[in-house]
């Protein structure tokens, strides 16, 4: 089989509006590959192909008229099934909600039709965004998993069957599965994208974006943005109308995290060639090593993923006390003993745990003052072997916990299975992160046609 | 008929640990009372008498066994009708919602659940907690409001139907009612109890309490947060394990708002009197008139209603554009207009509203400085003749838009209706509210058995 790759939606707008091409044949070409594909990399629990095609027929028409919606007016997208749609069940990963339909679509989707885009399919989760692996396979190999918990909306997007879609970060969510499925990956500061009709109620979890391209992933979180806003009470996702130019950082802080001394060589040697490429070209690396700053978030790093499982945990009391009581034996052993943690846990407990977060969340914003943005790896090797576990989100953690924007991005490789590069910006200044991730896409990747 | 007045648990807890009264008798006393009242009060959309009298036979024991779960182990409570509960359906007061049954409780019904708390019925909500009122009639002239949107909630505490409450407030929602109806009222702090499975999506709205006494509302409160939290990421209400003593405070700033103005003759020589029983208790008070941070206060004190308004239209947009697709035709115009005017904003203009939000809550907390709380009166009058409108807001909703603590104490008459002395604190210091308030309580009621 051909390697698989993503699929970029910019690219096509001036076909659509030269006429060459089509948001239908566009469409047809993604059925073809799902066609192809899914049924052995398994990314979906729902696909709505008839109103996919009306809704391509009318958005080709209104490309036909020189009047689209939005610059993703047309796009196929696939939507985590933690997120609620109007038309497609929202069965949450677990058996408890198999079938389950709201009968509206969350506030993201909504502002998604509004601008136009396709909403195709519903993508597979883990139970509950957590832990219990789907079905889904990784398209660059289907012996490996994609990563979790936004499972098939990676495989979706890295294998090309769609050009975009929504996942969910509170761990590793959306970086570690688009490390393990080589799409761009991008969970955004706290609070960026309205979480309303999404079953992801912790205080660090974010909605986010999956794509081809930094410009796709960015129009995406911005055309729901600019029609639903952020959670309430938060600013939302701020930035420009279309993606800021490339703009080379001056410096960059290089993290090693915990999760340095787990990577597997050959991906510590990439991470290692990425960050001399960016020396030759001029940017000023800063480490643990030589920078005090740096120094002292690394420090603390190993606190995150402990600090961020405790506050889960409380924060899942509810509703995983009602899930429990409905019908305990639909559930796994890895949610009960989450709840059975919680229920171990104070409020008290809760309260010191997030005053440390804040304090954590204090030390990294100080790296402001010596580096644009960190950069680390996105996960510490290529997608593990076999579809039980989701592999390790060790290097994924620490910006859910900070609350600031990250991006993964497709740059390596290891063998024959991509690998992320990780940068990591500060709180609510997302686009600054993208204009400086995509002059890091062209400095380590000029030739890549699937990341610019 | 005799007037009525809202049922203390706490001063039962004696006789049901001697064994004098029982839960089982103390539900019955409610359900007489429900009998009586509510055929023509109408406070309830659903009613579980069968399910209540199990749970009051299991507290009745757990006291005869001495080992009740908590100090409200048998607490007859009703639940504003957007809360979610397993037993009942949570209809929102909207015909878009008419029997919906999510089939899960609440995070604070499930946490009084476990404390042994026993939920007797959901209550009248206005049209998804905003404008439009149901049927329900105030229970001291039912020719009058029971004021909204915790319309039920506050005319089943104020009749002595239920010895307790939940409401929910992002306007005036708990404050109002409770005035009208004349029990305690308590919105906390933002994020003080945990909305989780509750439709109250906006970012200044609070679940809170109304009870009889401040005794049980602080109860309610705190079994509720040691068991669930606050909202994701919010410390919880903060506070002992029972209402803190009374303390009288040095200073008190008293606020006109623009509710002053308005605010009937009678209403404004009843606070006027309240204000000069605290002097001669030895209360300092500061006014506008004499204290410059006062003033500051006051001067923007304007913004807030409009600014609370425009929040809340664009933190409505969804869900509100999900209940247009399904069916217009079972939304009030007033639902539409506001989901009308929230498509004419943009997020730009969003995140100006709750950058200035955020500057008037810190010219509130610089009153701190000065004074140990605010007190006004909670509504420019007794409720309103009809039932077609919920009265004016305008003294309670500088609380919600602050994002700090506020109770409105049944302390004051118009004529034979119940009116409420207001008292607000700050932000997460909701037990020295309490403290305070039970000590202007006993300066300016001491006589009174509903309130201490």
């Amino acid at each position: 089989m051909s390697r698989p790759h993503p699929r970029s939606f910019a690219r096509a707008l001036g076909d659509f509006a030269a006429g060459t091409d089509t948001p239908r044949d566009f469409l047809e070409r993604c059925i073809d590959e799902i066609e192809a594909r899914d049924p052995e990399v398994k990314a979906f629990t729902a696909i709505n192909l008839e109103a996919a095609r009306d809704a391509a027929d009318a958005s080709t028409q209104r490309w036909h008229e020189g009047a689209p919606l939005s610059p993703i007016d047309g796009m196929p997208i696939g939507v985590k099934d933690v997120i609620e749609t109007a038309d497609m069940p929202t069965g949450m990963g677990s058996g408890l909600f198999d079938g389950y339909s709201p009968g509206h679509d969350s506030a993201s989707v909504h502002a998604l039709r509004e601008a136009g885009a396709i909403i195709v399919a519903k993508t597979v989760t883990t139970e509950f965004a957590a832990t219990r692996p789907g079905p889904t396979r990784n398209p660059h190999d289907l012996a490996r998993t994609p990563g979790g918990s936004s499972s098939g909306s990676a495989a979706a997007v890295g294998s090309g069957m769609l050009a975009g879609a929504l996942g969910t970060q509170v761990v590793g969510s959306i970086l570690r599965p688009a490390s393990y499925c080589g799409c761009v990956g991008f969970k955004p500061s706290l609070g960026g994208i309205n979480r309303g009709g999404s079953h992801d109620y912790m205080s660090q979890s974010c909605q986010g974006v999956l794509a081809a391209t930094l410009e796709d992933t960015w129009q995406i979180a911005r055309e729901i943005v600019v029609r639903a806003g952020g959670d309430p009470g938060m600013p939302g996702l701020i930035g420009p109308a279309i993606m800021p130019d490339a703009r080379t950082p001056a410096t960059l802080a290089f993290l090693e995290t915990t999760g340095w001394d787990v990577a597997v060589p050959e991906a510590r040697d990439a991470m290692l060639r990425v960050l001399d490429d960016l020396r030759a070209a001029g940017v000023k690396i800063v480490t643990r090593h030589d920078d005090a700053l740096v120094a002292a978030l690394e420090d603390v790093i190993p606190e995150v993923l402990p600090l961020t499982r405790r506050i889960n945990a409380w924060e899942s009391r509810w509703p995983l006390n009602t899930y429990v009581d409905r019908d305990a034996s639909k559930l796994s052993q890895g949610m009960i003993d989450r709840l059975r943690e919680a229920e171990a846990m104070t409020v008290e407990g809760y309260r010191a745990d997030i005053a440390r977060r804040e304090e954590i969340r204090a030390i990294h914003a100080k790296v402001s003052a010596v580096a644009e943005a960190c950069i680390t790896l996105s996960a510490p090797d290529a997608a593990p072997l076999g579809i039980e576990a989701t592999g390790n989100p060790v290097f994924a953690v620490p910006c859910s916990l900070l609350g600031v924007p990250a991006l993964s991005l497709p740059l390596l490789r290891v063998g024959q299975m991509p690998l992320g590069v990780q940068t990591i910006g500060y709180r609510d200044e997302d686009a600054a992160l993208f204009a400086l991730s995509a002059a890091i896409v062209d400095i380590i990747a000029p030739a890549n046609q699937n990341v610019a």
